[in-house]
């Protein structure tokens, strides 16, 4: 049995490919150049792109650039649907960190999409006089433009999935704001025993910075709607009809549902890649607070008996190959890995950014890359720890009521009645003897035991201030 | 000749400091603690500090807690208003680095201003019955609610000089922007010639770029706002009065002229550290911006013979101790490390936050030191490209013609015209032959010269698009 | 038809099950906990396990634990020989960034071992009483052991194909450095004409810097030999038996052909995570010479006309998928990427070590998945910058003579014997007249064109200084 | 009064001056371009480029150069010796973070020699026809040889000092370890309570990640001490006459007593910064070591009621403005920044490293900054951590013999004797009954008192693996 081959032919030569791929020369040869990351192009961005090539196309049509060719035109539309819906994935086999500036992404591309044409029509995938993949398929673009463009709308459908697993989370959280309510528990600054508190004080203080986060990223979109498509190579949109640069944004935006809109100064648009810092460095902030919160739980969750031990967390699978019985916080360290990494992508996104020089930054595949799988991550990330997790927290009630009454921090709830001389010296005895404060409160007679607990309770303790000293 | 002495007590027992000092012995001990990093606390910090503090003691005396206290009262207060003016700053003597969230510092203010207030009143400083850094100058405040609020004073200080240096720059820029509007030269991606551009649109893309980190910078200022004063230990207000928690915000707000606000959550607003990730986030992508602008000068300098030599930077010290006459781009290699040092910082900053525990971040002073040096690096960095490099920038014309005559780059140019296979033609044997496309035009009679120059002009070059296919 | 299912059951409860998997319930756990970052482990850390799997096994065998089951203990010392041998691989199903410090990749190994087993014996896959996963395969280890082992040895395979490349690559440019010994060109000091060089030199400079690297590999593989295997739970062996403690590295050693030796102190081998950051501190080190390198040779190439243009770099690929002729430094362009990524896991590997808590680092998976990434990223960037870039690099003699004659750098080379004046009044004059040297010093009659060649000759500009003051 | 001045002029013309300051007009114009970081050069790299000048001066003289000019040579080899020794360090005034790869701090250098040497000679500072800084100081060298020489040097004496603190902080670990040798506790994996362990294992293993550390930077010294003194303007030592060359770094490692050697390339040498992001990686490992460390005994503090408890710092200052009684872990607090900040600076090191380009690395200025910096925050926080806290570190025992026995990581400890299954029971009944351990084994008679205490013995505990089942 013998496998079919075609040949196809570029600036550098003749090459053979198997013959019924969808890609052709330009892609043969990015594969042999980038054999670097081996991590596929991010199929947001594959999606981002046919919509772009989608809306391109439509608009020369739309301008009578395909008057003639109804079918052709046809069949490349629809070979581009079939991109933007995820169906052409597959196709697209350059690999994530490309040199180039994109082009080798945006070939590949254009010839899966000239050969999906080529199909749709009834022909065979290669070379063809009905569908060329560079005079056709990216008439009046360039990589410069499409490349950038199709981030953009990656980078937005990232975040909006982002955005929803960030609300699942915070939501999460404060489900549990309102469960714990009641659990009084010690505060603790730098780890030492300092204020009482409850845990759904501490459950809404996380839903309050993830409301924050996600408040960013709301932000952030209205940046990345501004888009370089139009401008061709550098900008300036040569070779491009003016009648379609004003037009093709508008198709973009039509096809999207995505409400972009063209760079007022195309030049700036289309080598700055400050936009995408932007948006890297909002996104880290947000793994800085999913460090934060990952790193308390795990620390809440201590023990169980010879550590913090105030919270369980809902055990996910067995703990050690060794050691029976041991249920680890496997899901706040898997997020905390994930937010190490989004934290290391912002760096090489940042410096990615600053290393563009004049008309373009050709290391947009390393930001693009980095980004999508940021966003990526940290979406994972907030719905396991929202799913696998916060969900399913149990408090330690009787764990919390232990340290509040073994620890000195609880004079500090008795100081609105008792005074801070009297407070104070509880406490130095309480340390010195061992003893709780509890016992030594009803000891002298300080207060009964319905006082000391009216002060321990609750709405004690979350009481903003103390009854003011001047009424 | 004996130096006078005085003697101090804490916690940790009695100690001997020089008698005239402002400072006490909770000073001495962070002294001790900490010889780190040998940086000071930033100043803006320290003047911020004394803002907080004034408007703390303002409130109290507002309350009637300072009643029968007046002298004591308004030395105080004075005290806190000249630390505002930066009168103090050289008696803050703790280290930048200070472990303990704030604390150090916190105290040395404390002890500074009852120190100063003494002597306002006419005694000595050290040990007195008037007046405690404690009791009086500490008073219904923690470290945990009045170094975040003054952090936020001071980065809001930092970010309004850092606003004003942007906008220097950015114009600069827009004045070279019309100043080299005119010439025409040679757009590069990935460094090779593509298309053609002119000076003045590289200037402005630039200027557009600066426009837009600006705009980042004003929305950060919104965030920096919501201050947690008066959540003092852990946010719940614990010690403080309930009227001083809902006053002092609004003293604070009068007296800084900057709208602060109390945090709703200030359980939250104590713990949680994202805004200056967040901060600190938009200010690195200036830096990448800048990073970006200062190679792109530095490239368009070199040479001068054997380089682009498009632009010339105006000298500004004399670049080599030993070859004579050269020239170097001093300023954005200047420019370029101060970039990479807020990228660096940036890294410090999440990493601190992400690590803060339950409820407080004990790195604050880290956070506030980089954030703070950050902010100042990038004011000045503007501020030197902008005087000493961009406002004497001078082009070099004849250079820039001749690239563009030189290069293939200029047959796009004329595709309009000419057609695009004419036009790669042309390219090709120009390529081949080493010869100059202006003239194989005129020898194959394709265009005359006045045609060949209309195609090269600014206007020509500048134009959006291509003549529309179909009018 | 029906698909066949098994019933597993852990501590958490019974799972349903593809019948023909050869992964188990836990795997199955860490499968739904971890939908995260959608990267599969290395795979050379999957074979590295195999390995080490392979000694422990092994190991009880020779210690008498397998006796009276001779075809279990070699079926399953089979499977761990193909796992060793990469033909397992598919079947590691678990999430790069797992939680647990690397239990569900140690689970999924002990499980498919198990299974595949239980295939050699004839058996069907899933719950057996000749073979448990647990407490046959996984016998006298633990994760906290068997994991770092085995990321060390994957390092050392990763550095080792690493040390090929870089030898490799520093090969090509030594060719070069052969090649091009005789072009005379420009030496440029912050991107200014400073003195002459050759081409050669610029070529030998990065094969140096390459050597260095090399030797700094070297040196990383004799930290990395220094196993916990052995430890257990956290280092103090315990539920291990002395005499298998013993023994288990040096099966490993002979099995794996790599020195490695037993950690003199296990407890602090499995808890500290600071040698995989010294590698990656090397390695990065790696990174930042190719990021130079990579600069250097786009900004050689840049041009062709409108650049410096004293290189040429073989065209890989169509470089504009709009500009016609363009041809891109696209590898340079990837392993800058490459080397971005790297300096970005070298963060993150850092700060996930920093993490570490008493006896564990739980962010193994993400330093494993960091460091491997990198190891291969650094690798295939110096294959193709070798094969595709260096080894058809070609000068651009005429150009860089070109640049010689116009720049005043080339007075330097006239000093030894004109002198220092004459020399500096030679450049002055050409910079203002815009005329080349070599005219001036012949219309002066200082020099003729043999004695003027004769001081720009390679020989004369690579000599080792000047001719001395005091023969 | 009048304040009397002089008159200075370079290349850009005349400046006037305060009569009586060492610098000169290039310092001035290095001060009035880089108002920038507000950072003074490194006090180590001052007086290390007293060093090299010094060598450069006296090889000079050796060879005859300054025959005729006894009284200068010696008035300035004498400034050199001052410098070397720190006395002039306050007369360099130009920024840490200037431009120009170093060329400022060289000729403030050079001025300062100068004119210290004039005023030794009797003369006013200024002009003289007696020395010049150019042509006397500066004589055969280059910004680019010297620099980095000078920066080498300042390394491997940083380097020495950090030795020495890690050292110190090794054996204060080491006298724990003794200390502490009987103190069961509870090892913690993920956190999580798993097999026993004593402190003083604890304190060996923190140790022995030290002398991990001490070892790194002992061989980065031997990297170090190749420099390209010799080299001058880009490595071919041009100007310098050849004898000088050879004999330069002689005469360096005379003076200085270290071992330096003149690299074998001085083109690799004098352009490629890699050697800085090697010693900075390995320093950085230092800061990852010492970041877990810190966060270790941060959570061995916690509490002292509420928190684990098993470890007493030595309380260093009042801990809290606000809670009385409260003593913060303020010292592993510093710590843990100046590791953040040393992991900042490795960032930026090794970006600028990369962004070298051609024949010099224009950002050696932020390198050196980031680099001294990060050795003096290592040293300094090596030695507040040992002076201040692990010198005084105090164990609970109670607190931690009450781990152990309320925690079922007791059973481990009890397998060899009563087997796994026993264990298990025992454990799971334990946690069911909410028992010890203890209890539930003397109820069933399975040990009595003091066979239980023996198994839970340190020298148990310790012991490497258990009773080998095969004897």
């Amino acid at each position: 049995m013998s496998i079919a081959n075609r040949r196809e032919t570029d600036a550098l030569g003749e090459r053979v490919l198997p013959a019924d791929v969808l890609w052709g020369v330009h892609t043969l040869r990015a594969q042999e150049n980038f054999p670097l990351s081996g991590r596929p192009v991010a199929p947001g961005l594959v999606r981002a792109y046919g919509l772009v090539k989608q809306a391109c196309l439509q608009t020369q049509r739309d301008l009578g650039a395909w008057d003639g060719r109804e079918a052709e035109a046809e069949a490349v539309l629809q070979a581009a649907r079939e991109m933007a819906a995820g169906a052409l994935t597959a196709h697209i086999v350059v690999d994530a960190l490309q040199g180039g500036a994109g082009t080798s992404l945006n070939m590949n591309v254009n010839e899966v999409l000239t050969n999906r044409a080529l199909q749709i029509l009834g022909d065979a995938p290669g070379p063809s006089s009905r569908l060329s993949p560079l005079d056709d398929v990216n008439r009046w673009q360039s990589t410069n433009d499409t490349y950038p463009t199709a981030l953009r709308l990656a980078a937005i459908e990232g975040i909006k999935r982002l955005e929803d697993r960030l609300v699942f989370l915070q939501e999460s959280f404060q489900r549990q704001e309102q469960r714990l309510a009641s659990v009084v528990k010690v505060g603790r600054t730098q780890l030492q025993d300092a204020v009482l508190i409850t845990l759904g004080r501490e459950m809404g203080a996380y839903a309050e910075a993830l409301a924050r986060d996600r408040w960013r990223l709301y932000k952030c979109v209205e940046r990345l709607r501004v888009v370089p498509l139009g401008g061709t190579a550098i900008g300036t949109g040569t070779g491009a009809p003016r009648a379609y640069i004003f037009q093709v944004v508008d198709t973009l935006r039509r096809l999207s549902g995505v409400g972009v809109a063209r760079a007022e100064n195309l030049v700036d648009a289309t080598q700055n890649a400050d936009v995408f810092v932007e948006v890297s460095g909002l996104v880290k902030t947000g793994a800085a607070t999913l460090l934060k919160i990952a790193g308390d739980l795990r620390l809440l969750a201590s023990g169980p008996a010879a550590g913090l031990g105030e919270l369980r967390l809902p055990p996910r699978q067995a703990g050690s190959s060794m050691m029976p019985g041991k249920v680890n916080p496997v899901i706040p360290e898997a997020v905390t890995q994930a937010a190490l990494r989004v934290m290391a992508h912002d760096q090489a996104i940042t410096t990615a950014a600053g290393l563009g020089s004049l008309e373009l930054n050709p290391f947009l595949p390393l930001i693009a890359d980095s980004l999508l799988d940021s966003l990526a991550l940290l979406a994972n990330a907030c719905d396991i720890l929202a799913r696998h997790c916060v969900e399913g927290l149990e408090a330690d009630p009787a764990r919390c009521r232990q340290h509040v009454e073994s620890t000195t921090a609880s004079v500090t709830a008795l100081v609105p009645v008792l005074g801070y001389a009297t407070a104070q010296a509880l406490a130095e005895r309480a340390t010195r003897e061992g003893r709780p404060v509890r016992a030594l409160v009803r000891e002298a007679g300080l207060l009964d035991e319905a006082q000391f607990d009216a002060l321990l309770s609750p709405e004690a303790v979350c009481r903003l201030g103390t009854p003011d000293i001047r009424p």
